[in-house]
C-alpha cells in the first residue's frame, strides 16, 4: 500500500505542522542579524573577490543550519547572541563554499533561479571563490577566543569533502549497498547539521550531556534531510522544491530509492534497470515512480526517513526541560512534514 | 646590452652560490620530520580520501616555504621544533591544495612528471581533494593552543585566492599595468612566503621587530621568486625547471616580461604582439626572446628581481646577530642564483 500523508503516524507530542517561516519566527531577529553580519563580511574580502561574494550572498537559501545552531544555543536570557551569529556565519560560509564547488561538479547552471557562479563566471573562478569563502569561514572561526570552533568546523568540512569524494567515486555504481549510502550522506550532509547543533549548544554554555545530544539530533536530522532530498528527486514538485527532478539519476547517483528498488526486482528487471542507468538513459521518472509504488519502495524509504527523525527526537528526549527542546522538536516536525506533503503515486 | 651572469652584481656579503640541498642542509632533520609528519597526516583523513592524499604527497617539491619557516624560527637551542614542523605542515598542505586547484584552472596534465590529480582522477575529484587538504591544514592549525596560526593561515589563504581570482579576471588583458602585476603576485605567491616567515619567527618566540622583519623578508622574496618564475617561462631550460616553457603565454597570462616589452614597442609592433597574443598564437618563444633581448627587457626584469631581493635582505639587515640571519641570507642568495644561472639570449 503506497504511503499517504493520512497513514503517516503522528509524533507522540502533538505539534502543528507549519512552514519554516513559522518555525523560525522566534529566531527571526537572529537571522536578520546573521544577514547583516554576512553582508558585512563582504568588506573583509579583497577587492577582486567582493563582487563574486556579493553575488553568492544574494540568495540566502533556507538557512536551516543557522536555525539549528540558534535553537541548539537557545537560552532564556539570550546572552552570547553575537557569538551564535558569528558561528552561524562560519557554517553558512562553509555551506556556501560547498554549494559553489558542488555546482562545478554537477555542471549545474541554475541555483535559486539565478546562474550558478560556475555558469556565470566559469568553473575556474568558481573553484577559487569557493576556496576564498572557505578561507573566510575559518578566518571568522579564528576570531573566537579558543581554537574550538576552528577545530570543529575544519574537521567537519574535511568529512563533508570525504562524503563528496566517496559519492563521486561511486557515481554510476549500481551495486552500492545501503550502508555505503548512509556512510556517504552521514559525511556529506549530516556532518554540517551535526556541527551546527554541537556549536550552538557549546557556545550557549550547555553541559556536555546536552551538547552531545544536540549533536546527535543534528546528525540524524541531517540524514533524514538527505533521504528527503533524494526521494524528492523522484516525486517532488519542481515548483516547490525549486529544482529539476531526476538530476541524481541523470548524474549517476544511485540513491536510497533505487538501491531499495533494485533489491525488489527480479534478476531480469534488475538487469534492465542497471543497463538503462548505465546508458545514462534511465527509465523516465514517471515509469520509475510507478515501479517504486508497485514494489512499496516509497513506504520503505519513508520508514528509513522516519527512523532518523525518531532517532533525532530520542536524542534530545531527556532534555525536555531545556530551553532549546521545543524549538528543536519544531524543526524535526518541519523536516518530517516535508515528506508528508508529498503526493505519493 | 643583454644581461649575463658575468655582469650581475654580487651581494655585498660574500655568499658562495650553492644548490638548495646545501642551503637546506642545516634543516635536513626538520625536513625529514616534516616528511614523516605529512605522511602521518594521511591516517587523519577519511578512508575515501587517503589514496588521493598519498598520491599528492608522493612528490614533495622543493619545500621552500617550510625551509623559510624553519629558518625564520631558527634558534640556538632548537626548542619548539615540534611546533615548527606542525606549522610547516599547515603551510605545505595549503600550498598542495592550491597546486591541486591550480592544475584544474590551467588544465595542466603533468606535475613533477606525474599526472596531475585533475588529469588522473578528473577535475571534480581535484576540486574536492583540494578542499579536503585545505580543511586538514586548518584542522592542524587548530591544534595550536591559540587561534593565531588559524587566523594567519586562513587570512593568507583568502589573499592567495584573491590573487588567483585577480589573475583569472586579467587573463588575456594585454593592458595590464606593472602595478597590477605586482598586486597579483603579492597575493598569489608572496603571501604564503610571508606567512611562513612570520609564523616561524613568531613560534620561535622572537620579538615583534624581528617577526615583522622576517615577514617582510618573506614577502619580498616571494615577489622575487614569482618574477623568476615568470621569466623562466621564457628562457628557462625545460629540463631544469621541470615544466614546459611558454605556458603562461599559452594560458593568456600577461606577465612582467611582456608588460615591459609592450612599453618598448612601436605602436605597430605592439599591435602585432597584442593581436598574436589574443589569437592564442603568440609569436614563438624564441622570437619573443630575441625581441626582448633586443629591447633590453631581460635586463629590466632582472633589475625588478634584484630590487626585491635587496628589499628582502634590507628587511633583516638590522638583525644580523639573530640566529636566523645567515640562514635567511642563504635562501635569498639561492633564489638570486636562480636568475643568474639563466643563459640569457
Amino acid at each position: 500500500m503506497p504511503l499517504t500523508a493520512a497513514n503517516f503516524p503522528e509524533s507522540k507530542r502533538t505539534i502543528r505542522y507549519v512552514g519554516l517561516e513559522t518555525i523560525s519566527e522566534p529566531v527571526k531577529p537572529h537571522l536578520d542579524l546573521l544577514g547583516q553580519f554576512m553582508r558585512g563580511q563582504v568588506d573583509d574580502f579583497e577587492e577582486e573577490t567582493r563582487e563574486l561574494v556579493t553575488y553568492c550572498l544574494k540568495h540566502s537559501g533556507k538557512r536551516i543550519r543557522p536555525i539549528l545552531l540558534f535553537y541548539s544555543g537557545w537560552t532564556a536570557s539570550q546572552t552570547g547572541l553575537h557569538d551564535l551569529v558569528k558561528a552561524a556565519a562560519v557554517i553558512e560560509l562553509v555551506h556556501l563554499a560547498t554549494l559553489v564547488h558542488d555546482d562545478i561538479l554537477d555542471e549545474a547552471s541554475l541555483r535559486h533561479n539565478e546562474s550558478t557562479v560556475s555558469e556565470k563566471f566559469g568553473p575556474g573562478i568558481a573553484v577559487l571563490l569557493g576556496d576564498a569563502l572557505f578561507s573566510q569561514a575559518l578566518k571568522l572561526a579564528s576570531e573566537f577566543p579558543t581554537v574550538e570552533v576552528c577545530r570543529a568546523v575544519s574537521q567537519s568540512t574535511r568529512r563533508v569533502c570525504a562524503g563528496e569524494i566517496g559519492q563521486s567515486f561511486e557515481r554510476g555504481n549500481t551495486a552500492l549497498a545501503v550502508d555505503d549510502y548512509y556512510h556517504i550522506i552521514n559525511y556529506k550532509t549530516a556532518e554540517l547539521f551535526y556541527v551546527s547543533c554541537h556549536l550552538g549548544a557549546k557556545l550557549a554554555g550547555y553541559d556536555d550531556g546536552f551538547i552531545s545530544a544536540a549533536g546527535r539530533f543534528g546528525r540524524s536530522l541531517g540524514i533524514a534531510y538527505q533521504i528527503f532530498d533524494d526521494i524528492a528527486d523522484f516525486i517532488g514538485q519542481e515548483a516547490r522544491i525549486g529544482k529539476t527532478l531526476g538530476t541524481d539519476v541523470a548524474s549517476g547517483k544511485f540513491t536510497l530509492p533505487l538501491i531499495l528498488l533494485l533489491r525488489k526486482l527480479s534478476r531480469q528487471e534488475g538487469k534492465e534497470l542497471v543497463r538503462s542507468f548505465h546508458n545514462g538513459k534511465p527509465a523516465d521518472i514517471k515509469g520509475l515512480n510507478r515501479l517504486m509504488a508497485e514494489k512499496g519502495i516509497f513506504d520503505e524509504v519513508s520508514q528509513c526517513f522516519r527512523r532518523e527523525i525518531e532517532t533525532a527526537e530520542k536524542a534530545i528526549a531527556p532534555f525536555s526541560d531545556y530551553a532549546p527542546y521545543d524549538h528543536l522538536k519544531g524543526i524535526s516536525a518541519y523536516v518530517k512534514r516535508q515528506v508528508e506533503k508529498f503526493t505519493w503515486p
